[in-house]
């Protein structure tokens, strides 16, 4: 078998102990990088679709990340109107906006988030919301727990969130140990006195819609809503939580841009995640908020004159498609089950819709295999194992937004199995 | 007096208390945004220069910060030739070699990297040194941190650096409080087992050339070399220390970019700094390497056939001019001192030259005056005191790399000062 992992990226940094969860796992995969680079060197800025390389039958495919490059063939077929032109003399200060409360966030940035949200209707935007802009939702995940984790405690905040969570949750949270907040664990077993909750709505990894489990009045919630956007769950209305974090990442496809923002109710909370990410990057890559301002202008153009290339349509016919084909060959092999298909209204498409996850949570189902992850491997699948996730081990975190052809050799390989 | 001082961006977090070193202090200043703004709306792409907008008599100049401001004339007169076109569907993947050791870090941005090092011949990129791209020298600088503190360790390895030191080191480092490293003050007065020492060479914020103060067997060094370039130094020799941090902020003036780079000589050092960026950002925008890409490529290209536009040249010159206007007008005054100019040979511009730091360290020689920063307050000149580097209430830091503009006020106000 040709293996494909890198022994670089997979390798474990030794060193630090924290508390135990992932910070001494390979976290990264493969065949992307090589793949990008063949399709960046074929194409023009004509935005032509290169044919994707073909994947060797013994190649092993990686779905461990959430790696979004099924997007890169939306923005081929949109071409030059999604460019972005940078002068060589644009952006030379730290600041954006000195009078701001968020002094690094570009104003066209910030107006095409409000105006894509205003379109979607997931996140209320009016109302006083400030927006801080980060270095994807992860750095403004930190950002909150910094802003949310109380003065002057004696001992740190548990952070919690309820099983299965997303996987880099515990070693994100105790990366440096901090003296504010530390890393509890299952938000369903949590019993201790203030705490940070995490609620991620559709749910990293299996989809499901989330509310917070533990009480509001002794401690605070972190609403992760990155993939609260109609192509993958029906959009039931605008989401007014103290803090949300969004990300360019799972909208767009835009992985590569490290670009997020958060929604943040109180003025103080949203003064404290700026200090933040003063403190720990001093600002936000004004190149990535000037292109994103772009890429979301075109998103929303679309929905207006122009129906040709509407994003959220062209995402939601693939993860539909994608959705069907990989429930049919499951339930075809008898050897895996999938968490049920859920539905309900949207209010963005009009219509009662079905939700298609951006991972599926899939569980072995066969006699005698305890380790679905191990179990894929031997199949050449690379997918993150339950127990990451403060999950089964039976069950597996599968990628459902990679390329159209390492999809279709997913499907052959999970139809194969008996 | 007209107080530009934007009351959001001054304002300082309450909450958590690290240990007592600028963390609740002002951190940010004014003017900048407002005057960019309007030099982005009347400036096309050709780069023609716009008229800077006059400074209002008794406007406040705000010289707190480093902002590099001063390099944007120089990219306007460069022109089109430093523009980079990014494609929408560009930097789709996380990845951007999934092979590497530092799996985000662009090629082209690496090979530019490594060039423009070899041109000017300030620290060692061959040798198997290993390249890790950051979002800016400050998110670097605490991944060197995290790399280099002691596995297992009882508690927090001390981080220090001799007085005055970069007034930001301290509540950088201690921004989480952190397990593994603490701020431990002056590294003169350091008794400790273990300690990590931060040398900063050409020194923020006095300029001075620095080696570690602290034996290297007890402890290990991360060399900031973010002014050693030879606009503000002469080129002693190519540095080949452990870990060495440079940021386009301070090379290029692209400050907004949010984007530098460490050389690391150990793998696993380099390895553990990765594990870092990856866990806090998960890698650093494509689409600001994109561009630093192209803009080094312009500064490199210069120093072959096309000798009209070289940038070391320019900033050289500027620095030179404001550097003996400075020095004329605290000669005049007689209320201020300088710490005294320093010259050496420079490799590589071939001749004896004077050291023009980035920052002018100004001492208040008036009697009465104990606080350098109030008194020039009142003069409307913002500039960083003394305390917050660990140094003297008579000295502030002044930024000597804004806008010919701002800087000629400050000359005209610095010479009424009697």
């Amino acid at each position: 078998m040709t293996c494909l992992l890198a022994p670089a990226a997979c390798a474990a940094p030794a060193g630090h102990k924290t508390t135990g969860h992932g910070h001494q796992q390979p976290k990264i995969g493969v065949t992307r990088g090589a793949r990008s680079k063949v399709s960046a060197a074929t194409a023009g800025m004509d935005g032509a679709v290169p044919l994707e390389p073909a994947i060797a039958p013994d190649a092993v495919i990686n779905l461990e990340l959430g790696d979004p490059t099924m997007y890169e063939a939306f923005w081929r077929e949109v071409g030059e109107r999604a460019a972005a032109v940078i002068p060589g003399w644009s952006g030379m200060s730290y600041f954006s906006d000195a009078q701001s409360l968020c002094w690094f966030l570009d104003r066209e940035f910030e107006r095409e988030v409000r105006r894509v949200h205003r379109l979607v209707g997931n996140a209320a935007v009016d109302d006083g919301y400030h927006l801080v802009v980060g270095t994807g939702a992860t750095q403004l995940f930190q950002a909150a727990m910094y802003a949310l984790s109380p003065a002057g405690a004696e001992r740190p905040v548990g952070v919690v969130s309820p099983a299965p969570y997303y996987s880099s949750y515990p070693p994100q949270t105790d990366l440096l140990l901090s003296g504010f907040y530390r890393w509890a664990g299952d938000a369903n077993a949590f019993d201790g006195d203030g705490h940070i909750e995490l609620v991620c709505s559709p749910n990293n990894p299996d989809g499901a819609i989330r509310e917070a489990v533990l009480n509001s009045e002794s401690g605070k919630a972190i609403h992760d809503l990155v993939y609260y956007w109609p192509q993958y769950t029906p959009i039931a209305g605008a989401a007014a939580h103290d803090v949300m974090l969004f990300t360019m990442s799972k909208i767009t496809g835009h992985a590569g841009a490290r670009l997020g923002w958060a929604l943040v109710k109180d003025r103080d909370v949203a003064k404290k995640m700026v200090y933040f990410v003063d403190r720990s990057t001093i600002g936000v890559s004004k190149d990535s908020q000037l292109r994103a301002a772009k890429i979301l202008a075109v998103v929303s153009d679309a929905y207006g004159d122009d129906a040709r290339l509407r994003l959220f349509d062209f995402a939601r016919r693939r993860m539909r498609e994608r959705w069907r084909a990989l429930r049919a060959a499951v339930a075809a092999t008898g050897a895996f089950s999938l968490p049920e298909e859920t539905a309900g209204y949207c209010n963005f498409t009009k219509q009662t819709v079905a939700a298609y996850p951006a991972f599926a949570w899939l569980r072995c189902e066969k006699d005698g295999v305890e380790d679905c992850a191990e179990f894929l491997r031997g199949h050449s699948i690379v997918a993150r194992g339950g127990e990451q996730f403060g999950g089964d081990a039976r069950c597996v975190r599968v990628n459902m937004m990679d390329t159209d052809g390492v999809f279709d050799v997913l499907i052959q390989r999970l139809s194969s199995v008996t």
